[in-house]
């Protein structure tokens, strides 16, 4: 493909977590764009492809993927839809980007590995996402500079709100402790060799028939532990924490925002040394604001008017250090412009 | 301008901000494009040009406004350039987005204001990003919603590791504390009508000569009061603090990444409801680095192998769950493709 | 006086303060006893007294000092009948903890001291009880140790729920800031030189016609600044947080309970090293609830039962780490005497 | 006994443990002394009896514990001997405070358990004295509520620098987890039922053949899970944390000294609501500290020029409110007396 151009991508299933990428890569994304969705459902395709610019519709994946402005596939359809959709792509030679599960179960998983390793060159990328939040991250460059030694346990805890109607006693293990056996793997670069899952008395806020809370305690092949507490009906919120036990400290993130150690007799985590660094977001922001303001012909952000008094506040600040003592500051009358 | 087309930027300046918002423009924002930089270093604004398709290279900025293909104007350059710029912009009637200062003092700042509001219409954005800090914004709101009864105080924290060499005492207030000054503006809604300066015995971390720290109290017409302890060479980091004093409670930002408040008893946060407040940026990463290392022609992220071994474990895991006990996982053997 | 003995202890005054430290050296001190206390109120006196063994009543502070039993006295009635019952007790040369303030005003205070210094030995420990708080305690050992280098400002907040009816705007530092006061001199080891009071509106909460908050810069002739917000109708708690900043770093008390450094990049604190320093508390309490409730000739603590079934427990963990796998516990059925 | 007179104890074992329980008798707590030590080593006895005021040293625990001036008995022997020393007790119908553990294994706690019902009142109290610690009371508290629900699962946490040299791999079951097993029994208010140990690869920071850290999994009576990482050579410090699990929310202990909850969308910990509850401890260590002094004819506090510079810096406070402005303080020269 040309590398100058945007990546045109093919967004395969446009439900929740399909429309919500045909979105960011539209809207958030630079360098991509979306020029096909595909849905079984017809209404659903069409009403996502008419928010985006040259975008077209498809009820058949194989169809979309056999387009000439395809570059690449999203898969975000259904567990059970991924392997048919993982072959296709491969006979067109298509990168993917295939959200988790990559398929159900190990079997097709098996299969799907087999045909990318037919076609010779790596086509897959699984949407272990985790993997690219800043906090799990910084725990993995963490545990690889080896300051805390070698990594004996992971304590994991994994708690949602409520879970949806559909879910089953099954789908705590396959569709949310996936993630941690995910991070474990990735985090510890070690693969699980057993599994455990132990079941506390239900709680009460769980759906009739729901084994909520879970425990799973899983072991690797690098001899460390990592357990996990499940939870989909904890009610009051979202959280997702993981501790590591290494044999110099620990390292644990989840609680707020930020990596804390826990080595050498004292606790903590690090100081942003730079500006670029603490506001990176605040600049992304503002740029983006501003340019999506400015299309739309509108000026929203600080105006003149602030400029201006915060110039003749510092002005009086600079003669208050000067003389010593405390300087009025005087501002003209705000013009109607900036009311 | 065409709404669906990007949004073409004259870039006036690019020392280390301006070429930092190039970057930016080019490769985080959506929606924009540089099309021309401008710079009186006329071999570092071509080296900039160079690195952006499509963009071209000035020395003056009056030139680069005047071209047919810019839309918007971004000024990074220095300080007492900036009132020509925005000037020459308001002739093109062009949308600025101006770097803080607006200009150096405040009559300056007053003719922009003029020559503004003699075009009828607003045309200036300045850039005081700290409104898009997240945690800003957090604070922003809480006050909003009244909650908190109206502010009475605030105390604001603001340190650099250490200063630059041309950092004079004055520009502790006209640089610095300029933040603090739009961030209590904003934040309180208020104007400040006085300004009082404290000068501590200087640290010996501070270059020979300069008053570091300060500590400055500003007074505002909605008869609050803003504390700022700026100190540009404590040594250990960049931090920006701010705590808002209200009738009912505190709330603070800038300790971690977290906003903290004091209430009716209680200290502490919020936490977050879903794991697309959660994780957005993960996603957005995610697919961000799918993108970008697709368009290289290569595949990086997690393996077709890391989608099998984990489909094999949960399987594991649903038979431990169902029949108790521990199980054990079996793994194909690893193929050299995934290595 | 006799080493091997409890010290006599006199106190004067038995309001709310007086009575807590009656309680306090009977019930939680060891080492001295309360042979008599004093009240202008006879009723009062009578009724703490008559809870004390061997404590005699009085109204007449001189009459009590002048009995054979007191070889010490605690000042705890108003401010201004501090000055008369510390000349009394000069006049008997017996040491006196004289609560906070010494006396209301400089003056009197003046007079105080030259009366100690006509005794020719120091005879008065003023009750300023923030010296001897751990986490004071902790910050002043940390700045002693010179690692965070000169101290330049200290941040103090002082808040209260609510401020008692009879509180003037001048209590305020009189009787709230004063604290602020002592920890500025004692924690920098520097007297203070001036004094600025800055009054922000009012707030709501605040009983009409009370400057409340009030925020007072203190300086130092060391050259540092010492400012305190001090708002004793917050409404939601009762905080008393110090931020001391030096020259190579900051460190921060009142945050819950743990000093907190910001130093070279880092945030955080220490971590105990060990049992005896992290459970001191709960060794002496429950020794002391023993001890009470023993003498009382009941038994409430755990029980043989509880020791009973930690063993059991134990020695089938103990089993289970030799063989692996699940062990299953079984106790006899639980006695009568301990349910 | 006579409950005005303090309760006189015989310790058992002047070892580690015994030698500062007695220190604890004599010097912290108040109604209780020391007047019978004893320890199989005579000079180890001798030498801790000289330092307490009428306390005789035995090697012989019933020679002890017949003497008339013992009104109850500190068992802190080596667990072996403990129930022996329990027996004695129980002939003198005397009071105990006994070490843990109970007896080190079941049959023999079952022996003890069955002599104290023979007696038909209880006369142990077993030193698990997390039941003791501030913020295990605040946990056990607030889980009596029932604000939380029923609940689910206990993390715990139990960490150690290192680990002494004649500890084994089933001391960190017996030794360690002992206190997790208690505090799991007492919190929950159920029995554990079965036990498993799972086994990390030991830590390099370990001793050859100690099997640390481990993994143990309890499970009750009531449906719950107890989980306990121990790990005795962790290297960084003492920690012991515990977060329980309920149906609507959590609450954690140990990270720094404050309870923290999750609970309906917010995370976070109660504020002091009064200045005798944040300051208990200060008010305790100043009177303490003022009385031992005292007693040695020494005066070491706060002097009276401190209370005569509060006074005047507090004056000009109240002159700077009033008038405005900054106001100077004049202070006299420092007598010699207070240098």
């Amino acid at each position: 493909m040309n590398r100058r151009e945007p990546l045109r991508v093919a967004v395969i299933g446009t439900g929740r977590m399909g429309a919500d990428h045909v979105r960011r890569i539209d809207r958030v994304v630079s360098g991509a764009r979306v020029t096909a969705v595909v849905d079984i459902d017809a209404e659903r395709a069409k009403a996502v492809a008419a928010g985006v610019d040259g975008c077209t519709a498809h009820t058949d994946p194989a169809a979309a993927m056999a387009a000439a402005d395809v570059d690449a596939v999203l898969v975000a359809s259904s567990g059970p839809a991924h392997e048919a959709a993982l072959l296709t792509a491969f006979e067109h030679d298509l990168p993917v980007l295939c959200e988790k599960p990559l398929t159900p179960d190990a079997a097709s998983a098996l299969r799907v590995m087999e045909a990318e390793q037919a076609l010779g060159h790596r086509r897959v990328q699984v949407g272990f996402m985790r993997r690219y939040d800043t906090e799990y991250v910084r725990l993995k460059s963490l545990l690889e500079t080896g300051r805390l030694g070698r990594p004996l346990m992971l304590h994991n805890r994994h708690r949602n709100v409520s879970s949806p109607p559909f879910f089953t006693s099954a789908m705590l293990i396959s569709d949310s402790v996936a993630h941690e056996v995910d991070a474990t793997r990735w985090l510890l670069g070690h693969e699980i060799t057993a599994v455990t899952v132990l079941r506390p008395t239900p709680s009460a806020g769980a759906p009739e028939g729901l084994t909520d809370p879970q425990f799973v305690v899983l072991e690797t092949d690098g001899g460390a532990l990592s357990d996990v507490e499940i939870f989909v009906n904890c009610g009051f919120g979202y959280q997702v924490q993981a501790e590591v036990v290494c044999e110099r400290g620990t390292a644990r993130i989840g609680d707020g925002h930020a990596l804390v150690t826990h080595t050498a007799g004292r606790w903590g985590g690090t100081i942003t040394q730079d500006w670029t660094e603490r506001f990176a977001q605040a600049y992304d922001d503002e740029i983006q604001t501003w340019v999506d303001t400015t299309r739309r012909g509108e000026i929203t952000g600080p105006s003149t008017w602030d400029g201006y008094a915060a110039a003749a506040v510092c002005e009086a600040g600079v003669r208050a250090l000067e003389a010593g003592g405390r300087v009025e500051v005087d501002l003209v009358e705000k013009p109607a412009l900036y009311r």
